[in-house]
């Protein structure tokens, strides 16, 4: 994992990848699946929802802080078997083998086998919907993982991988604050599979 | 635009495809381009995130109800363009020429052009973070339209397109809510342009 630019970790969940969210309740790492994310501004704020029946809730807002990460399209049977377990009774880095790294600012982990991850403070919780708004203090990415696609979950057991890129950055310049324009040579968020191709119709992409 | 059953209209946000948010302020229709969005539980409740500097804001808060509706693929440039100009000055409907029908339920429009639309009151306005809490009451799709995947936002200007579909809805199935689960011979949501051919590993599908 290398440092990825904080002002530009929302790219990382804006396109609605599943996510895993580690946490540290004192004693013990745990992760949970969550696919309920939203960005919540042109900088590193986020939300997550999830509730009290989640093991991790507890550790989520009491400690008031986690790591995002977002796993690779290959992980998915991982993925989905870390939503189908519970740390109250399971050690999931043990019963899925999953690589951890110390983080920079927060006690939870960095997941080796993920494509990026983001440190992240708890600076509201919302109880009324679940609503967990976080605020990135660092990110990583792993700039070795471009080949490899994240997933989108449907929510009924199936998952949509990612497809081609295409590329609207001349087109949206106006719009989009300097921070988010990638350096030369950079493509996307980094860690998106495809380099985009597909700049003339979109009909030629169906 | 067919009925679509509303206990599974997450299932079209959850995969966090880019939106378009259709408003009617009394007057007036307009619609935003609208990525940040999260489903907050198995049911049709959802959040978007905006704010009081876009045009749409007054319309979604004070009329409070809004149509989310899922564009193709194919739709980028005018999902872009939408974004880029404002219903203060601009008759979006006019200008990129968008086909709308009534809706059932809400003054706004439903999108003829998307490949699904969700009616949805506002219940709760979190204004300190942009976010709109809003309730689904009624959901329709294009059963006709099943060729064409939606859209992902990265944030700066380039969009991930649907890849290939995965299925773990057996794996899944003691987690699954019996609402969530599609009727026999439907693959997921009814948009996603793949069939779920990936059952094995899936390695195989990077």
């Amino acid at each position: 994992m290398k440092p990825f630019p904080l002002d530009r970790a929302f790219t990382l969940l804006e396109p609605g990848p599943v996510t895993l969210v580690a946490t540290h309740d004192g004693q013990h790492d745990n992760v949970m699946t969550i696919t309920w994310t939203m960005v919540l501004d042109f900088a590193a704020r986020f939300a997550i929802t999830t509730g009290a029946w989640n093991y991790s809730w507890h550790a989520l807002t009491t400690r008031r802080e986690c790591v995002i990460a977002i796993p690779p399209a290959d992980m998915l049977d991982t993925v989905v078997g870390i939503g189908l377990c519970s740390g109250r009774d399971t050690d999931k880095f043990a019963k899925f083998g999953l690589a951890r790294h110390k983080a920079t600012h927060v006690q939870a982990p960095l997941l080796g086998d993920c494509l990026a991850n983001i440190e992240c403070r708890v600076i509201e919780v919302i109880a009324q919907y679940g609503i967990v708004v976080l605020e990135g203090v660092a990110a990583h990415a792993d700039p070795t993982r471009t080949d490899c696609g994240t997933l989108h979950a449907v929510g009924d057991g199936t998952f949509i991988t990612d497809g081609p890129v295409l590329d609207r950055r001349e087109m949206m310049r106006p719009k989009l604050p300097d921070s988010v324009l990638p350096p030369a040579g950079v493509v996307g968020n980094g860690i998106i599979r495809s380099k985009p191709t597909h700049k003339g119709k979109t009909h030629g992409t169906r």
